[in-house]
This record gives structure tokens, sequence and C-alpha cells, in this order.
């Protein structure tokens, strides 16, 4: 198998070049072969070529069997608004150019983070969802600009019932290997492309006639999700509630640093972590590497089919944690300072 | 002072009773005088007249000193995307109609609800949190609609600096009143109107040097809110984001039956709980009605100038809870059960 690593940026780079030692031992035990190639995104793509996506990075992207993602963003951008060239736009153009229109974001706690969160433990205790988000539409992609001289700036939201259908799809499959409930999140009392989202959704739900489903309000979502995570199992939404809800989600698992997701299409699927580039940490040696471990897992299960292998990666973050090790992110006031340890060491 | 009461749908009713009732005895206490009258919205307004927003409302909430609202919604619509009149038009006509540009809304957790939340109490005590949420303008009111026969639906998200403007001047004002903090949210890695929006509150952060400015992502904040809800102090954002995240920090506050909100602009404020219609518990009298009280409080207090009147009403709240009572969404599995009352014992 062929794999290529784009780092990006901040913490990608360190975070990934565990992903990629743990993908190596795996190889190792299990006798495969994975080889490497390495390709630029983000705002280290702009200083070494002067775009966040060089041509090359798709070109290799394609040809590749999957694709070990690490973080774009810089703050430098943040702060100026008007910056034309953004280390986002690698990012969001390699989902399109690849079809990756389904992030799968999987929410699950190990038991031993029960206590890292800031919701209480009976309430997070079980809690394991499924979260589908669109990628390759919405918001994100609809004609964007700026009228009247730049005083009016507009982008556009818009679904077409062919991309909600493959996503629906795609959420109703992983529900009937699941607890069989689906909660599909939108704005329907307002937004007309809600309104087409969930049309679509109840239509494909006709075709799956087990599995239980609700629609919620993305405003009615992000309460329920903390005020009682174990009613969902899976959830599928659009890009923009995707982003948020996962990131609001993260407070379930822990911890961002614990969060991995596959994104995938008709092709090569590409497996990254839910954190971003991190810059404030980048450099100190103190990320958590556990959600590109986990992304890697991924990476085995989806695009490999390697069941054993992908367990065999979940089983050692869990024996890492059971052991006691924490980076700083996940420790607690009760963790003693030796168990706590840098990304290498994790690793 | 004249005020129309908009009880709208579901436990609206129930709840602005009670919030009548409790400025009634203000009156009383401090020797004012309140004059009321009713008017229709959302689905009792179809039900009565065909419109959501008959112009009998209108006219009547502008000739009005404030207005006390309920709710509005229906499961009927919820479940039927393709219907043409809708209960939330009513709402949105109304915002629009008045000018309520600007949506405050206090997360503050009464001491006593500690307990009643999913988040841990230590993360808790002490949240005081503002929100501006910006209210006529975003994808609630850009243009929207349908194309390819009814195949592709589409929502404009636009922001003029002129809208931004006036709700970040009203929310660094506001901030020079608390804490002096102010964290503005947005998507601007990814769209243009939330690069205009950060621009803009750039801008009119130059003429606030005393106030500390952070600006975050949307996705983040989501996060941030459950992390480190302390953090927060005034929060300003657009219509959409506003939407969830104080749905979202209600969780902060125990329960959204707590959280009022006033909607402000140039001329009539109207008052309103953050919570829905919630048809599930409508006519069993135990929605919880300190929502609309607090909102009572607050117009009189922005409204009417009315202080000490608004404390009053706090402290009222304040002593209920201190006594041990409870309405079913804020009890916890130590509440004795005689201590847990419906709507109108509540009141
Ligand atoms: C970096 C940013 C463009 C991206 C997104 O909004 O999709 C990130 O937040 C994510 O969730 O992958
Ligand atoms: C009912 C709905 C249209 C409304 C909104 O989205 O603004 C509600 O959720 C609110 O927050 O007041």
């Amino acid at each position: 198998k062929h794999i290529v690593v784009i780092a990006g940026d901040g913490i990608g780079q360190e975070v990934t070049t565990v992903g990629k030692q743990v993908l190596d031992r795996i190889a190792e035990k299990f006798g495969h072969e994975f080889t490497y190639d390495e390709a630029l995104i983000g705002h280290a793509a702009i200083e070494a070529t002067g775009s966040p996506l060089p041509e090359e990075t798709i070109t290799k992207s394609k040809q590749s069997d999957a694709i070990l993602f690490g973080a774009v963003g810089h703050p430098k951008y943040d702060n100026d608004p008007s910056a034309k060239v953004r280390p986002e736009q690698g990012l969001l153009g390699i989902r399109k150019a690849l079809g990756l229109y389904a992030n799968l974001r999987p929410i699950k706690l190990f038991d031993e983070l029960l206590q890292a969160s800031s919701i209480k433990p009976e309430f997070l205790q079980g809690a394991d969802i499924l979260f589908f988000r669109e990628l390759t539409g919405d918001v994100y992609f609809g004609e964007k600009g700026r009228k009247d001289d730049g005083d009016t700036a507009y982008d556009l939201m818009i679904y077409s019932r062919y991309e909600v259908e493959r996503i629906a799809v795609k959420a109703f499959d992983a529900a009937m290997t699941r607890r069989k409930k689906l909660c599909s999140v939108d704005k329907a009392n307002v937004l007309e492309s809600s309104r087409l989202w969930r049309e679509v959704v109840q239509e494909v739900a006709k075709r799956y006639p087990e599995v239980e489903v609700e629609h919620q309000f993305i405003d009615a979502a992000a309460m329920l999700l903390i005020k009682d995570p174990r009613r969902f199992d899976v959830v599928v939404t659009g890009n923009l509630f995707g982003d948020i809800l996962t990131d609001e989600a993260s407070q379930i698992a822990g911890s961002m640093g614990m969060l991995a997701s596959a994104s995938i299409g008709d092709t090569t699927g590409l497996y990254e972590p839910i954190h971003g580039s991190a810059h404030d940490i980048t450099g100190k040696g103190v990320a958590n590497p556990l959600a590109s471990v986990l992304s890697a897992a991924l990476m085995l299960e989806i695009s490999f089919g390697m069941k054993a292998e992908a367990e065999a990666v979940v089983d050692a973050v869990d024996q890492v944690l059971k052991a006691g090790f924490r980076t700083r992110d996940i420790a607690d006031s009760n963790t003693a300072a030796d168990l706590i340890l840098g990304t290498e060491a994790m690793g």
C-alpha cells in the first residue's frame, strides 16, 4: 500500500510523524509493506511554492492508496481577513479535488478519560456517536464574494438533492451496522437548503425502515449533545453544522487531541485528526499524537480493510491510557507528573 | 407603560401568563401602571388569520413601549419541509419589521442550580457570559430559494459593514460596563462574510483600547464554551452562529428554561425566553416560567430603565430557588417531590 503523508502546518508535522511510526510498526507486525511519499499543503506549501495546494500534491494523492493528513492553518492569516491566499484553501481544495464528500468522525470515550472532560462522567459513560459530516458542499463551496465596494460580503449556502442523498445513504448504511438510530441535523425552520436536506433524508429513510430517525434543529442539537450525549448513535449533517457539532463533541471524548476522522468519497481516502494546527503549542513537543494514531487506525480499517490491524492500534491506545500515561491535554489533577508524556514518548 | 403580550405557540401561552403576573406584581409594589394588549403570531396566528404575522400585530407592537413574547413553532411544519407558510416566519418577520438587530442573551448561573447541569460545577462556578447575537441579517434573511426543478436549494449568507458595526458597538459598549473582555465569533478561515465581520470588529475595537479582544472560529468557540465557560465575558456573533452558541450555552445555566433574552433596535424592545414552543410538554402545566419572568426583568431594566424593579424580580427568582423550589427541568435526583412545582405554582 502506498501512503501519501501530508503533514501541513503547526503540530501537523509532529503528530503525523507518530501516526506514520505506528503504521510502520503495524506493517512489521502483520507483514505488510507500506511505502510513503510526502506532499505539501497549507502555509507550508504557500511558503515553498506560493500555492496552498500545489498541483503535485493532488497528483500524488490521487495515485496513492490513502492519505495521512496533519493540519493546516497559520495565525498570520487569521488576523488578516483580507489575505487572498490562505492555508485553509489547501484543505478545502484537496477535499474537493478528491471528491471526499463524507467525513466520518467517531466520538468515543476511552474509559480511562472519563474524568478528563468538563462534562460529568455519569452523562458520558457509554456515549458512542458516529458523525457523518458532508464535506464538499454547503456554504463552504458556494459562490462567495464582495459587493458595494467591498462593504457587503456573501457566501452561498447551497445543497443539491444528489449531494444530500449520497451522504445520507452512507449514514444510514452505518446506522444499520450500529444501534440503528439516526439523527439528521438541519435548520429547516429557517433555511431552504435545510428544507431540501430534510426532504431528502426523509426519502432515504423510507429505504431503511429498521432505522429510527429523528430530525433536530442545529441549535437544539448543540444543546442536546452536551445535555444527553448518549441519545445519539449516527448523526448526519451538512458541512458547516458538522464542523461545529464535531468540535463541540470533542468534549465528550475528553479532548480534541483524541479525535480522528476519515474523509472518503469514491476514490482515495484521507485520514486526519479533528484538531487544527495549534500554533500555540507547535514545536514544543507536547501535542497529543493519539488523534493521528487513531486516524491511522481508521485508514487501516476503511481504506485497507485491515480490521485486525486497526483493532491492534486502538488496543494499544487503550493500554497506554490504562497504564496511566497522558499527554498534557488529557491529564487531570490526579495524574502523576512522570506519567505526563510529550508527543514522541506517547508515540 | 403599554405592553403588548405576544404569547404565540405551545408553552408560550403558559409561560407569558406568569411573566405578565410578575409585571403586575411589580407595578403594584413600585406604584407603576402597566397596561396590556394581546397580539397573535406563529401557528396561532396562521390558524386565526392565515398569516403567521398579521399586520395588526406589527401595528400594535410599534405603538407599544415593550413586547413580552412567548414562542413560535409547531411540529406539523417541522415534518413538512414543503410548507410555504410557517410559524417561524412570524418571529423572523417581527424582528425585521421592528428593526430588532441586537439580541442580548445573558447566561448566568444561579448558584442553586450548580448541580442541574451536565457540566461539572467546578467548570461552571462564576461563569457569566453576555451574548450579542445579530438578529436581522445573515443567512436568515438573505435571498433563499430553489433551482433545477427544486433539486437545488440555497440561502445567501450576507452581511454589510453597517450591520456588523452597529452590533459590534453595542457589544463593546456592554463590555466596558463588565469585565472588559470581548470575544467575536466567526468562520473567517472559510467564509467571506466572516472575513468582513472580522475586519469590522477589528476596526471598532480600535475605539475601545481598554477592551481585550479575541477572535474565535465558530467550531473552536462551540468547544471552548463547554471546556472553559469562564473564559468568556461578552461574546458577539452573527445570527446563525449566535442561535447555535446560545442554545448550547443554556447548559451552562442548567436549563434552557432559565434563559431570557432582549431583542433591541432603535425603537420598541422585545423580550423573549430562549426556549421554544416545546409542544411535547404543552398544556401539561409543567413548563418552567422563569425564562419568561427573567425576560420581564430585562424589559424593566432595558426598555423602562427600572433597575430596582428588575433587581427585585431577579432576587425573587433567586429566593425561590434558594427555598428549594424547582420545576421539572431544573430538578435533580436530590430534589424532594413536594418541591417540584408546575408552571403556575412556580409563578
Ligand atoms: C481548517 C478548516 C477549514 C476546517 C473546516 O472548517 O472544515 C477544520 O475546522 C475542520 O473541521 O476540518
Ligand atoms: C424559532 C427560530 C426561528 C428561532 C431562531 O432560529 O432565531 C429560535 O431558535 C431562536 O433562537 O429565537
